[in-house]
């Protein structure tokens, strides 16, 4: 439906696609500007993907992290939101494909991200949903959930240790969170909810194909995260390589690890739409960008966030919210220098340090050369998380939701939605 | 899976169909009883109704009004909850089965409730989904909001009226409190977040087969909950029969009235269970029961809340919950009775009154003789909701949602999930 001219009498468009961390800090870089932005996104809402874990773990509501992008922009007047799906992207005759239309522009965002990889093995997706979206957190609490449904009504004594068995595949931070998680569920929050079976025997396992837990953080930091994991009932099991899965479980070789409930937290596979940009993408997807963003050959074209692969000091820059946030305030600046009839800058990446939580009291963090771990750790990564969370309310809600569940030991979304473990009416009707 | 044999020795059986306010009620009613409860239901959360349209309307989260079953009941030893679906109930053999497997019982309680009835045109559920589940206020929330966006992105002038009319079919307490919060979501919620467009001009439509609006109140209310609705910019069509509804509108014999979203909100269609009791149901399907509660020649049985028909000084017992909060608490006592040996008693429903909210600080009430309306009568509505809400958290996170609803403006729950209006590529995944 949308079909757009740019017309010489209109200030300049720019056109980004994606409404995360970078898109969002784009248009907002852009707030000042005499050019016209339509921010696209498939979705309505923001979501902060940092706190997605507590969503799939029962501890936060979607909309406690979801916010509607044309809302966080409402105060913006030279913005529009439309929420599209953009299907391709013409470099050379500046054009932006919708599911349903298309946008011409002068200058492009693309920030589009990335989601989980299967390694070549998509069909493992069906029993090993990844965390991605809302949708996918609500597949996951309801899986986890169910599982101690299931057990509540296990009459084979046999097959109860499977049906409280949860494996995590991928020991990086959302793995690493998540098995923390789904041990504090069991161990604490429905410990007491239920009556044929006792939930503390279930058993987390998590699963990484690397030597150590956390690989990208210090051989120490990954020790020491290994012993908080231990401390809170996880299994790590390191150097192991998933070669199949199935309703059954998973494998290694040939070796089978029964469960019920596979959760996937690994690869990295970049939006599609960074191949129709004419230029080298590496193994995941990702588009390797020039020194100041731009896409080699289209100096108006930019690529941020998870999309984009830049190399600094000969490493690259991690796939985290800060490094989103400076590459979409970054290329939004060089629109302006270009604008300006200024050259463009290159990017440096300020590396501001990095958390992963693994549970309770139980963090690491790596902050230049300092290292913490355990609860101090902890109580910052809280803190960082509430500062970043966007909108008012959420942040006085999630802080509500953490205290409530911290000093009560309750999680309050415990919701099972969607397909219950039986074909229930309601998803019959909708299949 | 759930296979059960009751034996002399063990203490008697009571299985409650249904976890709902009636189904609750009777399970706590029992808590120092020596039986042994099976509290049935087929989803995890007990479900907090009277709110449901709030959940619809983008001002609570799911979670804020639902609540696990098993954690309500989590210090009452002597019942055990399972999530299942009973299928069928053998009154003679007593015996409940289930999707997987069965009970058998001694005692039962029947509490599964009613849903909306579209009077034999099922198909136009497609078009005007009714509010029941959680599953339901996803899905309505879902098509306001999608409403909204598509006007953004409408480019043909003479379709725009269609895309902001909202037709809410039935005024009854939950389609005047529809009507009156999406009213208010175009003309003050989303007021400033669109470009291409004005919400505050979209058309909510609330149609009524009775000549006035929520019929059962008196005449002089009814009055005052249309002028409240005027006022709050929604026009009612009383007196109006529906013959059709599909993707282009409603329509009344030959008259067509175009919208992009209808919603349902009329009609009770009870439980399908209650038809397998051998005894009388009235057109809704509800059960006609004795004056003690019970199926009449089951002595054993009772039917409570909504799938209950039960008549008082010639008035049908109104389905709203208090009814089944004292039914279900009734039937536990009277299953006491028999167990003691002691005779049951004769139900009486105590009306304690009712309201209705229409919007902000729009509501009528009824409470005896006296009648209520406008800010005092809101205000009321709010303090008995938040008294019944079960759940200290919930109760909290429910004031401050309010409290910010009314104060910011704001709805903090404007989440678009599922599929969104355009086939996105995850609603095609799970398709």
């Amino acid at each position: 439906m949308t079909t757009e001219q740019t017309s010489d009498r209109r200030p300049p468009h720019v056109v980004i696609l994606g409404g995360g961390f970078a898109g969002l800090t784009a248009a907002r870089t852009l707030r000042r500007a005499a050019v016209r932005v339509t921010l696209v996104d498939r979705r309505n809402h923001h979501l902060f993907q940092p706190l997605l874990y507590q969503v799939a773990t029962a501890a936060l509501n979607p909309a406690d992290i979801a916010y509607p992008i044309r809302s966080v922009l409402r105060g913006q007047p030279n913005v529009r939101t439309i929420l599209a799906r953009a299907t391709r992207i013409d470099p050379v005759a500046r054009r932006v494909d919708l599911f349903d239309g298309h946008l011409d522009f002068d200058y492009l965002i693309v920030a589009t991200g990335a989601t989980h990889s299967y390694f070549g093995n998509d069909d493992w997706e069906q029993w090993a949903p990844g965390l991605k979206t809302v949708e996918d957190a609500i597949e996951i609490r309801r899986r986890v959930l169910s599982a101690f449904e299931a057990a509540e009504r296990q009459t084979d004594p046999a097959q109860l240790p499977a049906t409280l068995t949860f494996v995590v595949v991928g020991a990086g931070p959302t793995g690493v969170e998540l098995a923390g998680a789904l041990s504090e569920i069991g161990r604490i929050t429905v410990a007491k909810d239920f009556r044929s079976f006792d939930p503390r025997t279930l058993r987390v396992v998590l699963v990484e194909h690397a030597p150590r837990v956390l690989p990208v953080y210090s051989e120490r930091l990954s020790a020491s995260a290994k012993l908080q994991l231990e401390r809170l009932g996880v299994e790590v099991r390191t150097g192991s390589r998933v070669t199949k899965i199935d309703q059954t479980g998973v494998w290694f070789g040939e070796e089978h690890l029964a469960a019920r409930t596979v959760l996937w937290a690994a690869g990295v596979a970049a939006s599609p739409l960074g191949k129709d940009l004419q230029v080298e993408v590496d193994r995941a997807g990702r588009v390797a960008v020039a020194p100041d963003l731009s896409v080699p050959g289209h100096e108006h074209i930019f690529v941020v966030g998870d999309l984009m692969r830049f190399e600094e000091d000969g490493a690259m820059v991690p796939g985290v919210a800060p490094t989103a946030i400076q590459s979409g305030r970054h290329a939004a600046k060089n629109i302006l220098a270009l604008l300006a009839g200024r050259p463009t800058r290159p990017f440096h990446y300020r590396d501001k340090g990095s958390l992963a939580t693994i549970g309770r009291a139980a963090a690491v963090g790596q902050v230049g050369k300092l290292e913490l771990s355990g609860f101090f750790a902890w109580w910052i990564w809280w803190m960082i998380h509430i500062a970043y969370l966007i909108g008012f309310r959420n942040r006085i809600v999630v802080m509500i939701g953490w205290a409530w569940q911290y000093f009560a030991f309750s999680r309050g979304a415990r919701l099972i939605t969607g397909r219950t473990w039986e074909p229930a009416r309601d998803a019959e009707r909708r299949a």
